[in-house]
């Protein structure tokens, strides 16, 4: 893309009431925009940034067999009441429409049972793994944090019916793998540790994925020789005995909670009355999982453990673009971001009429991976780098193309 | 995929407050779920139709140089309130949160002229073209057609601001044109007419896009010969005549509003403070355009458009998939199914354990476009036949995948 296209600006300033780090850089770079407090725009950069999280957590999702939905916002009271979440005194966090009749979802669980009754009857339609992309509306008393936090936020929710406890726990395993492959891929893999939560009435324990970062609003105990950490909501000496954690090898730290999976049992599928008949034509109840990731605040994690005081540094998987094409003189770029499209790279080409260090101070803000620079210094060749490396290498077009495949 | 996997089952059973035609036909093949009046949830085929709709409406809005991006749902009162379009007397669709502070967007031409606010400063910085896919929520008191009117819908909502009125109005022509290129690529393009609709205090008319139907709600006044047509509520002699139109060809017809492309110059941006400096320095209101298509619509209308007493025939722009692929007996399918796959075709093999009654049943049911039937009687060929033709094709595997590729 020509940034010269591009309709987003950098900018210096940021709202007032702005504190977080991951918000203001953001915003700084034009990726998103503060609608209010805990609401934000996605603007063209940050829309693809979402999009590249989507596309590798559909990928890790079909590929443990989840089927993809999209389940209506607007939800009513007969429902929920049946599962006693409607109330507000039990659910403070709703969104309600002044009559008290028609509610935001919060969360999904009530209308996948709901919907899934429809269409599970025998132990021959189980397992079924569905998911989506949806909004979800949460009145957030504090929503202080940027993306990390907010009142609207789209969410990967999974969710799994099962015939069986063994089914049930099974699933869950393969999906705590697909969260590592996605945690991974992502770019925040090495920071991120399963941890153990509070659980509920069916288990004692949920798992969170966890990411090391000061901005976080989680304490977790962490072994990470055994990559191993409990919520300091949940620990307890003998939870960690239990665990095997020796508490002399277990460090204190804050953390953001990028995605967590619980086990719900039968408990809401017998509230709610999903069942399907046994072999034996009896009917019983299905067991359900729930398997949820905030797409904003991966993005948010990403930004505050990537970055330094001059701007964001993407990691590959999700950057907006791979390479940022710099021409520092008119037309200078224009041949070298022809063959980079033409080898499918993906490029945000600065051909826009600006100074030297208008762009490099802009392209440190942004933050895509790879800097490419030509002007009448570079000649028929290209200097590349990294946007976190000071090392700076002089390339012919061709071997710049070659790296950058 | 093998339907098989598929979660979702065909039904006989329809919520009985379920009046209109399309809602009925796509609960019944599946391919959503009612979750109450006048809000749906898109299961995989129905989500599946979703997203063919948007990548022909986003590819044909990349191409007038669109950039999308994605606006936050809720919304605050002084943004709407400079606008006049808060108080619940103004508009009265509005969903709002308990203590009133907090609205969901049924539109978003305030937070779209906030948001650029922010980015254009200069005649260099225009024109701009920014579009989104967003749910649009809108407490409709009649909410009884379906897909065709819901209080929660997925929205392409494209806006335009340029410095010039001329520039406003080339790319209105421009949108327009893309608009008659979505519908024809939909498979809708035949029955559906540019119309004049009420204008505003800008502009006499504005442009709805109205497919016949006698599912519409609205009425309108058609010359099919110069394709044309004014909307009812807008049509008077002397209106007919100002357009050249002569009232003796002229038929009243039924219509769907499918899209719509309105102007509305410099009022908002004025009562919005949405300026930019034009050459000379001097602060000028930007010209603004807003440009809608509702995607969950234009499914219903295909639907209503394209059915028969058995289910769907889907247009093949939009359908879940091109082909379904039955097999009467197991395994029968099995090769050709691979070798459909291989040519990049989109498939659903029926390789259920059912009756050929049930599979045919289903297949009119869902409407995929061609069918393929392989059993022990077709031997090493196939059977293809379109959903809504008669005349069935005995052919060789090869053949079959030449004719469908």
């Amino acid at each position: 893309m020509r940034q010269s296209n591009l309709f987003t600006k950098t900018s210096r300033n940021v709202p007032s009431d702005e504190i977080s780090r991951n918000a203001v850089l953001l915003i700084k770079g034009g990726f998103i925009h503060k609608e209010m407090a805990g609401a934000y725009s996605y603007l063209p950069l940050g829309l693809r940034v979402v999009e590249k999280i989507k596309a590798i957590i559909k990928e890790e999702m079909d590929a443990i067999g989840g089927q993809e939905i999209l389940l209506a916002s607007l939800q009513g009271p007969d429902l929920w009441q049946k599962n006693n979440r409607w109330d507000d005194k039990q659910v403070d966090i709703w969104f309600k429409d002044k009559g008290g009749k028609v509610g935001f979802a919060w969360s999904h669980e009530e209308p996948m049972i709901e919907m899934a009754s429809h269409h599970i009857e025998s132990y021959k339609d189980l397992p079924v793994f569905v998911y989506q992309f949806q909004n979800k509306f949460r009145n957030e008393p504090r929503a202080k944090s940027g993306l990390l936090r907010t009142r609207e936020f789209i969410m990967k929710d999974l969710y799994s019916f099962t015939a069986t406890e063994k089914d049930l726990d099974a699933f869950y395993e393969k999906c705590a793998k697909a969260y590592e492959k996605i945690f991974k891929r992502v770019g925040i893999g090495e920071k991120t540790y399963r941890t153990f939560a509070s659980g509920g009435v069916f288990t004692k324990y949920s798992h969170e994925f966890q990411t090391l970062s000061e901005a976080g609003e989680d304490t977790i105990y962490l072994d990470s020789k055994k990559r191993i950490a409990v919520n300091k909501e949940v620990y307890t000496p003998e939870v960690a005995k239990s665990l095997g954690l020796d508490k002399k090898n277990l460090v204190e730290a804050k953390s953001i909670e990028v995605g967590n999976i619980f086990k719900f049992g039968t408990v809401y599928s017998e509230k709610l009355g999903l069942k399907y008949k046994n072999k034996e034509g009896k009917e019983k109840p299905v067991f359900l999982g729930s398997y949820g990731i905030g797409i904003g605040r991966l993005m948010a994690t990403a930004v505050e453990l990537f970055c330094d005081t001059s701007g964001i540094i993407w990691p590959e998987g999700i950057a907006p673009f791979k390479v940022h094409l710099i021409e520092l003189g008119k037309d200078k770029g224009k041949k070298i971001y022809a063959d980079l499209i033409k080898a499918g790279i993906e490029v945000l080409y600065d051909d826009r009429d600006a100074s030297a260090g208008e762009k490099f101070k802009d392209a440190d803000l942004l933050g895509i991976p790879w800097r490419v620079v030509v002007s009448a210094k570079t000649k028929e060749k290209a200097e590349i780098k990294r946007r976190n490396a000071k090392k700076v290498e002089l390339l012919s077009i061709n071997e710049a193309i070659r790296k950058l495949i």
